[in-house]
């Protein structure tokens, strides 16, 4: 049922408003990466915020347990 | 003077109100990555901005330039 569920999930994204679909996509967690950011200033803005989301992508993270 | 100037451009980043530094920072490249992303739609979001973000920095641009 999980994955059932899962598989809805994503059915439903492709079909949000963009703002929607930003919003319970990517936009939480790159705000938490602008705070990060905006506190640390380091010398290589981008390469912080990719690294910042590679690092606490809720996804990876719950692949990261399977192994 | 080329050094010079990158110079004096970090250390005025430092000093920029947040709204600024994110504007002159990552501002730009986000909002190309959250549209290619909102055109898309992939599988994997969060991942998907951060590889966009590492594979458009103008940062990683000039690094491989000098190669």
């Amino acid at each position: 049922m999980s994955d059932k569920n899962e598989e809805d999930k994503k059915n439903n994204l492709q079909n949000l408003p963009i703002r929607a679909y930003l919003d319970q996509t990517v936009v939480p967690l790159l705000l938490q990466s602008l705070t990060e950011l905006v506190r640390e200033r380091p010398a290589n803005p981008i390469e912080f915020v990719a690294q910042y989301l590679l690092a606490n992508n809720p996804e990876n993270a719950q692949a990261q347990e399977k192994k």
